[in-house]
């Protein structure tokens, strides 16, 4: 006990000078904010029913749509002084049946996801013998071998990051090889026999060959009969395909400035998931706290300076369309300037920790200062360098600030793009602590920028 | 560092006085074969060898017998003084093509795994409303509910003991109230979207419904929707039914006794396990576990006083007609009184704890000093109350001391009787871990009981 003085007296000296710099009235505000959140378990109750009636929100599927109706009558009966669609067409990408098969040594069906935007297979079974690399490096070093090969990355996971190019630029880099197709081990560090899927993409004049992901269970039984020196055959079919793309909206409530309403805080996450599981970490998790910081703002009578702007974007898994189109609209009507901060959370809505913000310093000290009244909750750590998917067009367009709510992220690869995102990963006071994270950012920013 | 001494002169001081009672010969032996498992990755090689090969080893599988083959001849390979196979019957049943969908409010197919033993659905979809109950009482409260019905136990897992009652006896409780068949939650602390099979039973004079189990994360669904006063349909198909007997083997080998030959160590698990992913776990790592322990004692010269017998038995999972055949032969040749301990390895070969132990006193005391030697490496915790399903015969019929290696258990239970039971969820030290416990224990068994 006799060193906790010293280091609180190190700690309060070490706290930011911004910290001084809230207003009390504001701070007194926010607290109320975050400690309603804390007590209210309404955003529990409408992720879960909202994730049970549409989960499966995939670009241009009829569940998608009718998901945006149900928002948007949910954000009217709400009562915020604006609410509107905006248009966005997207990519139209169907699954189909789907299924990969080992047929040699042992026939055997295997667990699989057809990777998002992938092609079919031309309607039949696309069986051919197995080549297994580790990375881009190992099939460069044996490229001869690919031609007529379904090529399997069998990529361990390091981080998300640095593993996720595999998915996405597999099928180039094995077609440019003449590979008939790719199988991937699925992008994640654990796995009960689940498959994930994700976006991959195609490159102009090369060819498009089917790519799945496999769990990592089977792709390494598959690299371990292959080193063992067994010829191993796969039969893989994808129904998938491209057709036209689809009308659909971003979803969009405000609450008006009280003295700045030109200005905007915008704040959100994407509505779009995933044709697996429930999407409920992501992202319904993600919209549903920013609706409910904009919704708790409300109930309280809390009404900032600066007009608070909640959007639901769409298409941010195959496509970023929603962003981009989001981004246009402000470009053309002149708001972007207007945008003092963008905030979005798609990490999951795990145990909040703080927000990751890309901005400049007199910026980022201004967050830091909000910070301290997530402190209390454990939410108050602000790092450099973050923000989401959706927003990023804003920052790179506009330099718009921007920021990402950070949460417990040991889990959120387990069951990212997998049928095991479903509701019951996350937990109630989970959810109310970052919907109070979100709250405070928002308000406060609106209100002290 | 100033109170390390008196601890160490208490620990010393509770350690039980059969600790004593271990010849030091016998014990340097005993620590020969412990370091030598701990330094050998001979049995990691071999069961994922096997469990790549031989997945699946379902009773009455051709799968099955061909890993009776291998391990036959793998037996023989290693030299061993005596090996057999002894003839059993097991039940032969199949799975066959299945399927669960909800058909309303909003069609959707689930993972599911039709439980051991069940029948099918006489070739065509069964449909019908599903009635949840959190368990048998809820079920007796509301028995009138149950008519027509496809009964949903949505039942949480506490401990396996408590909770497989539901999975055994769930079709027996809902046939009787004339319901269509019986869906469970599968019985496990953790999911992603994993579902579990195992064994249900029948009952005499009451009717025979298809029964099969979901992931407790549709469960939860499916019962969210129930609660809000949606009528949740849905559709069975399953193909399962049992075919006569067939023919299977429990296979044997022995290091015979130098002094007490006719007295025996009984060790091993049981080769068969379910129709889904590798056994690996349940039960192969078990018998590889008690097949290395004897090839390491042949491997360093070492012959105990008196026998050690090695059995993989057969049927455990839907049957345990092994274990009853095994008790039966030794009954029948005067064996039986001649079995001084009787040990198996069934609950995973994860990091070794110790064994629990079901004997008289002076038998439990035995076990303890045998502990000691354990120790050093985490495994020397003997507890009260143990043993295994193949064994449990041996100890009712005989009155067989028995013990059963006690792992952590933490993820046991994740993995059980699913598609994930492969061998990548061990670790090769753990495996060798229980090799040595194994080991140690039937050594000094032999030679010092």
């Amino acid at each position: 006990m006799k060193h906790l003085l010293p280091i609180l007296l190190i700690s309060a000296l070490c706290r930011p000078l911004a910290a001084q710099t809230l207003p009390a009235d504001a701070r007194a505000q926010a607290e109320r904010l975050r400690d309603a959140a804390l007590a209210d378990a309404t955003v529990w109750t409408r992720l879960t029913d909202f994730v049970d009636r549409f989960p499966q929100r995939l670009s241009g599927s009829p569940m998608l749509a009718e998901a945006l109706d149900h928002i948007e009558a949910g954000l009217r009966a709400d009562g915020f002084d604006r609410v509107w669609r905006q248009p966005v067409m997207v990519p139209h990408w169907v699954r189909g049946h789907e299924y990969v098969r080992i047929t040699s040594p042992t026939r055997r069906e295997l667990p699989m996801l057809g990777l998002g935007n992938s092609v079919g297979t031309d309607g039949r079974p696309l069986e051919a013998d197995v080549m297994v690399v580790a990375d881009f490096e190992e099939l460069a070093a044996r490229a001869g071998e690919a031609r007529g090969r379904i090529v399997l990355f069998n990529t361990p996971f390091t981080n998300y990051g640095a593993t996720v190019g595999i998915r996405v630029r597999g099928p180039i880099e094995a077609a440019k090889l003449g590979a008939a197709a790719v199988i991937i081990r699925s992008v994640t560090p654990y796995s009960m026999q689940t498959p994930h899927t994700g976006t991959t993409r195609y490159e102009d004049g090369v060819p498009r060959i089917p790519a799945a992901a496999i769990t990592p269970e089977d792709a390494d039984w598959i690299a371990r009969d292959v080193a063992r020196g067994q010829r191993v055959r796969v039969e893989l079919m994808m129904e998938a395909r491209m057709l036209p793309d689809a009308l659909s909206h971003n979803v969009i409530a405000e609450i008006r400035g009280s003295e700045l309403p030109d200005e905007i805080v915008v704040m959100g996450g994407h509505i779009d998931s995933w044709d697996v599981g429930q999407g409920a970490m992501d992202d319904a998790g993600g919209c549903f706290a920013a609706w409910e910081a904009l919704r708790l703002m409300k109930e309280l009578g809390i009404r900032p300076r600066r007009t608070i702007r909640l959007v639901f974007w769409t298409n941010e898994e195959n496509g970023l369309r929603g962003g981009e189109v989001y981004k246009d609209s402000v470009a053309a009507n002149g708001e972007l300037e207007r945008h003092v901060l963008a905030i979005e959370s798609d990490a999951g809505v795990f145990r909040p920790e703080g927000f990751g913000v890309t901005a400049d310093d007199p910026t980022f000290a201004k967050v830091q200062a909000i910070g301290t009244v997530l402190e209390p909750i454990g939410a108050g750590t602000i790092r450099r360098g973050g923000g989401g998917a959706d927003i990023g067009p804003l920052n790179r367009a506009g330099n718009v600030p921007m920021a990402g709510l950070n949460v417990d992220g040991s889990k959120y690869f387990w069951y990212h793009h997998t049928h095991a995102d479903t509701i019951d990963k996350l937990k109630p006071d989970e959810v109310q602590a970052c919907v109070a994270a979100m709250a405070v950012l928002s308000y406060l920013a609106a209100e002290t920028f």
